[in-house]
């Protein structure tokens, strides 16, 4: 082990089952046969009504740097099978060893709304490529899509007030914090505590003292006094070591020093007891020493439930730190995502024979084709979002007059049509085009920025938290009939 | 981006506020004073009875490489306060960048039965040191002793049968799941899907194919025969792509050709739909053609509920495959643990002065002391954990013959007497001495042994699921006595 996670090449950071698919397409000599995979989720997180999409550019790097490596290799032949002969012939330990990547990627932005059966991502490309890539995909896009979407939530209560992330000592692992303080930033947190997250990522840092500070000195009035000296630019003094009040006394006290040498007293941070009552209490005792401008932070396991009760009981904070409930999704803690095979190339007709996988739930129904989402969008915000294949119809063309229907794939007799002239965006934009990437990557702050303008074109009602309104999201007709027909000839029946 | 997950320094993943303190103790002259800090949680996750011990392992690795690197420095040179002044001194900067660790760390080994309020690692050192290390230490700690702890209590419900971990694709992050795979072997996985973690922590590796591999083919059947021709010596189909009955069908004529060519069908996985039935209707259809060692391998988000279930039910499954549930830990996705200031070295008397952290919620009241645990036990098992301080009693010395009295924190009239031949082990041992590795590490299959002779020596109440036996942790006498005085005499009361 040295100082960096993992001193290896990640490109077997996958699942075994990708590795002998890989070689049962290359030993049946079908591993360059191109297929299009869809990468969706199936449920809003959290009961919401939306998700963010997140995990773009950290999927970008994995795929610029793939490349097994000889070591990757030594290893996989030390792999055997019941019999305990190699798993592999040593002809696709030549194939691994040699293997570039040149799918065809198209993906929706980080910082996007999506909705549920949406391809976040699209591959296409050679069958074996596309397989590899499935796991570090659904790893990389499932988390970060998950904790931007509990920061984004977290931001929709907290509403002006500052957030600031706080998770890395709960966090899954060292990577489950770095990935959480980059995407809880993304959803809408203004600083993270996390200062190699800060460092990587350009995102702000914050963070004073903790109670060890406090317990390391004879009186907390000596530790606060302390450290208003030592740092004077940067003083938010945490109070409830031993008795909170108390502690806000001693807090206006070093204050009232720090103000006589031309300093402020930032804010004080309570954290733990009832945060509503104290809040109040101590915005009372601050206001009256005259701390006016002083902060009052909270934090003790904050949820946006817990914030959302506790902005109803009239606390008096002004700037929430939340940790593990935020970079653990602790109430959901995994986005189910899924990556379905959609397409695969017939090699005699050289057209898209269309692919699904059956299930007896209707909702892990797979649907074939190579995914557009067209979002439909007025003056307002946005109305509608209808998956369609960018392949078997025109819409990708410039309109041709007709306009379109979308049909609502649990209720079929839910249609809406759009007219030609409806202004629209299609989500998928282009990635990676045969391995090379041709999407310039936005910096973090203006993707962050993209998901507060988003949200703001989404009906409020869909961005409640109980009962949400749930935004329609259909199948254009041509694909839902496809989808249909595929379904009963799977079943055996005819349409 | 390179391959590795992050081309950089480890050492500043922790959260700003070390670093803050760390620069107020420095500038304050008072960053050599010794400290000890315990690391302990305070509630065993999952609603169970006891938590393996986890972790140990990563922070050797990370302690052995920490060093504040020039970019580290750049970085934190950047860092301003509210005055926009840079938040750090120059000369601070030199201070970090010459910081060589000299802590003293002892641990409770990896694979160990742990219990709530138990400091599994405590640190004794500069009280600087000791403060730079508290977020990482948590960080590798909590995740993969909760980890480990879930797999324990899969295994419980598994008993004999093969436990296989398939989280990587829902993991939180890649080390989210690179953590996750390892954790759950310690714990009592039999292999992970994850082909990385299989590399690095020597890990066996499972894995065959998925609903990818049969919709690439024009018929299921086709598909599996192509499977177990490529692969005749690892073939463990998937039959429910389709029509789940209808693909055990079809698994068992694939079967008869391998058999035919003296091979043999491993197994076939069910990953949807009603696994009960469909897993004694499945090995009805497998033994009548003559496969009655063919394996049935279930997966589908499951967890220890719906295994016990399953079993309850009389599901012929042999194989369990846990995904989700698993790596994030679902039902509670961080255990809580915290590292609190217990001693602290009196400059002038050259004595500690023993630290707690008060509340008002008794649970969060922090216990003070170097300590240790010690564990009594008798040939049928363990009988009760005792915390006591290493340093103001003579327990750590050979026995005086005096035999010593625990009482339970919770309530002080439980009194426990072991008499001085009372058999026990000392849990905590040494991992390092002023900044030098002592402790040589086990490897990762040992680690595993002990999570199951450990929990051979736990009394079957302790272990079950439902309103599970409270093992008994209490305090030593005079740690006791020392804690209940350091209350009142904190809250302005005398004993």
């Amino acid at each position: 082990m040295t100082n960096k996670l993992y001193d290896t090449s990640l490109s077997l950071l996958t699942d075994l089952y990708q590795v002998t698919m890989a070689y049962g397409y290359w030993k049946s000599k079908t591993a360059e046969k191109e297929a299009v995979f869809n990468l969706y989720f199936r449920k809003n997180p959290f009961g919401g009504g939306f998700t963010i999409a997140c995990g773009l550019a950290n999927v970008i790097g994995y795929i610029n740097n793939f490349g097994i490596s000889k070591k990757d290799l030594r290893y996989l032949r030390t792999l055997t099978g019941h019999d305990d002969a190699p798993m592999f012939e040593e002809e696709f330990m030549d194939y691994l060893a040699n293997l570039k990547l040149t799918c065809s990627i198209d993906a929706i932005p980080e910082g996007t709304v999506v909705f549920p059966n949406e391809p976040l991502v699209r591959v296409r490309g050679p069958i074996l490529q596309c397989q590899l890539l499935e796991t570090p995909l659904l790893n990389l896009i499932n988390f970060e899509s998950l904790i931007a979407t509990k920061a984004a939530r977290l931001r929709l209560v907290a509403e002006k007030d500052s957030l600031l992330e706080f998770g890395l000592r709960r966090a899954q692992g060292f990577d489950g914090g770095m990935t959480a303080s980059r995407a809880a930033y993304i959803g809408g947190c203004d600083a993270t505590s996390n200062v190699l997250a800060g460092k990587l990522y350009d995102i702000p840092v914050r963070g004073t003292h903790a109670h060890s500070w406090v317990m390391s000195f004879d009186t907390e009035q000596q530790a606060f006094d302390t450290y208003a000296e030592m740092m004077p630019n940067n003083v938010t003094l945490l109070v409830d070591t031993y008795d909170t009040l108390q502690g806000v006394r001693h807090a206006i006290e070093t204050g009232k020093k720090l103000v006589a040498r031309g300093h402020k007293l930032s804010g004080i941070r309570l954290d733990s007891g009832d945060l509503a009552y104290l809040s109040i209490e101590a915005r009372k005792l601050l206001d009256e020493a005259g701390f006016q401008d002083t902060s009052i932070v909270a934090s003790n396991d904050l949820d946006e439930t817990i914030i959302n009760s506790l902005k109803q009981q009239g606390a008096k904070i002004d700037i929430w730190g939340v940790g593990t409930k935020l970079v653990t999704a602790f109430d959901q803690p995994a986005l189910g995502g899924v990556y379905k095979l959609a397409a695969f190339r017939n090699e005699v007709s050289d057209r898209w024979d269309y692919k699904m996988k059956l299930s007896e739930q209707a909702i892990k129904i797979s649907t074939p084709g190579i995914q557009q989402v067209r979002r439909y969008l007025d003056d307002r915000g946005f109305l509608a979002d209808m998956i369609f294949d960018s392949e078997t119809n025109e819409l990708d063309q410039p309109t041709t007059g007709k306009g379109t229907v979308m049909i609502d794939p649990m209720d079929f007799t839910k249609r809406r049509r759009f007219n030609a002239g409806q202004p629209y965006e299609n989500l998928l934009v282009p990635i990676f085009q045969n391995g090379k990437q041709v999407y310039v990557l936005p910096d973090i702050h203006s993707v962050r920025d993209r998901v507060q303008t988003q949200l703001a074109s989404l009906h409020p009602g869909v961005k409640r938290f109980v009962n949400p309104h749930i935004y329609p999201v259909g199948l254009e007709k041509h694909l839902h009939e496809l989808k249909t027909n595929l379904i009963l000839a799977l079943r055996g029946e005819s349409a």
